[in-house]
């Protein structure tokens, strides 16, 4: 594909990954941190430093963006300083954070009036996935837009979906993590009782990890839990962030997701109990406190 | 393998398909069913009639039982007219009914005293599992006694496992409905959420059903759902008493398990609203109703 002029707004482990095969891919990329230091790999690779959104965005033709929560996307792409106010008639804003639907739209309308187009576009498969350029990404926005960026997406994933209008990106990613809510109360719950019965929870998941009760997350998240290993694949404190958009999400919608709240309630729990930088997993010793005699 | 004299309690759906597989294997087999009708296919293939489970359990060297509920389980095996009551000293007993742990270690130790082998074997795959032979047996008691019955359970289930002593088999299969629950909530408020955010289903569902969030439950009950379709697969009213199973377990055991208690509220409206008799899936409605204006 032709070489195209790219802003890079992030630079995290997710963002920093991703950036660089845009960089592999021959791209000219400018590229925007909080934290300069960790965008110095990239700029040793030929990404072009720019002291704000603004400026990334005034250099490119199609902005991305990947940064921790809604208020940091409203201000990266929406304040004073962020890449709206620098984007030039004709490009295109890619929100890559998992953020709000509603801040989507607003996103999306804003840009709209300066003839710019926007897309927003979460991702899923973790570090690995964005190393590996095999991220499922979750595209919502105007088609057209997408077809332009849809070369560029290829270079960074492997499941690209466009899902409709603006906001339909998150609102899958959302999906997406309502399920897994409800799956991994499943998983803990399952493996609690079968460590109270005095079973073997390998066993157990060999077991239950086939046919109908199976899933990814009994196979994978929960053979950690059987060995006793919580080390972030997904941070707690992330997934608390995701649920906490679903349930904003939901309530406007007037939804109640009663199994939702629940999970996400005893999320909050391994925050308060200090284990936001745990893995989801991590649930499974919120409820394995929860039925422990206290000291 | 030897033929063997069979003694078979219950010839409900399941029941009745798992039977006629061991009538086909040769083994001469007895039979006994609260309504005598349903047996009359088996008796067209040889199976001879008994009168009560005694009577059943006075011809055999195996009694299989597979009835309804704890209850039903208690009066097939432990009444005086039950199969322990006719069994002889070296037969084997194994309920094969999804059925309480404690109640499964209560059978095992009668028989014990009476030198009968007793294993609780509960299964999973469903009428189409029964009919196909590709149950999964889950077992639990003496290893000898199941190393016996084995070559039996070869012509039922396709995925046999030895679980434990009394009561693991009744505790796996537990473990997996646990995990079915927390699964199920979590599939019926995705595509919730997805419905009233706007989005088609089935797209949202060709996303989610890969990765991490995937699960048996999102891509084959899901699609059930997102095709309007309620029809059973697994009834409501089963799951309900499986789900009761759990939580008395549960209690017995002092284990707090407040996801399993959240899904099971919602399938016990599903029952007071009438559908006890459709598939698991029902979930969804309960839940679309809990979020529609009144009239």
């Amino acid at each position: 594909m032709q070489a195209v002029s790219i802003g890079w707004i992030g630079t995290g482990v997710m963002g920093n990954a991703m950036c660089g095969h845009l960089i592999d891919a021959g791209h000219t990329v400018y590229v925007y941190n909080r934290t300069r230091d960790k965008a110095g790999n990239l700029m040793e690779r030929g990404a072009r430093w720019c002291p704000s959104p603004k400026t990334v965005a005034e250099s490119a033709e199609v902005i991305f963006s990947i940064v921790g929560y809604p208020s940091d996307v409203q201000e990266v792409i929406l304040s004073a300083e962020g890449a709206l106010a620098g984007a030039k008639t004709g490009a295109v804003i890619v929100d890559m954070s998992t953020s709000s639907p509603d801040l989507a739209r607003r996103i999306h309308e804003r840009a709209h009036q300066k003839g710019v187009a926007a897309l927003d576009a979460p991702v899923s498969g973790g570090d690995i996935g964005a190393r590996e350029a095999t991220l499922a990404i979750m595209v919502g926005g105007d088609l057209a837009a997408y077809d332009r960026v849809l070369p560029l997406f290829n270079s960074m994933g492997r499941h690209i979906a466009y899902m409709g209008g603006p906001g339909a990106g998150q609102h899958t990613k959302m999906c997406n993590q309502i399920l897994i809510a409800g799956t991994m109360i499943g998983v803990v719950e399952s493996l609690l009782y079968a460590h109270r019965a005095g079973m073997a929870q390998h066993a157990i998941i060999d077991v239950i990890g086939q046919g109908a009760a199976s899933s990814w997350a009994i196979n994978h998240i929960g053979r950690r839990i059987a060995d006793g290993n919580f080390d972030p694949g997904f941070f707690v404190k992330h997934f608390v962030k995701d649920m906490g958009i679903a349930l904003d999400e939901a309530r406007r919608m007037n939804l109640s997701l009663p199994g939702l709240a629940l999970v996400n309630q005893f999320y909050v729990a391994a925050m308060a109990q200090g284990e936001e930088n745990l893995g989801t997993q991590a649930l499974y010793r919120v409820l394995n406190r929860l039925n422990r005699p206290t000291a």
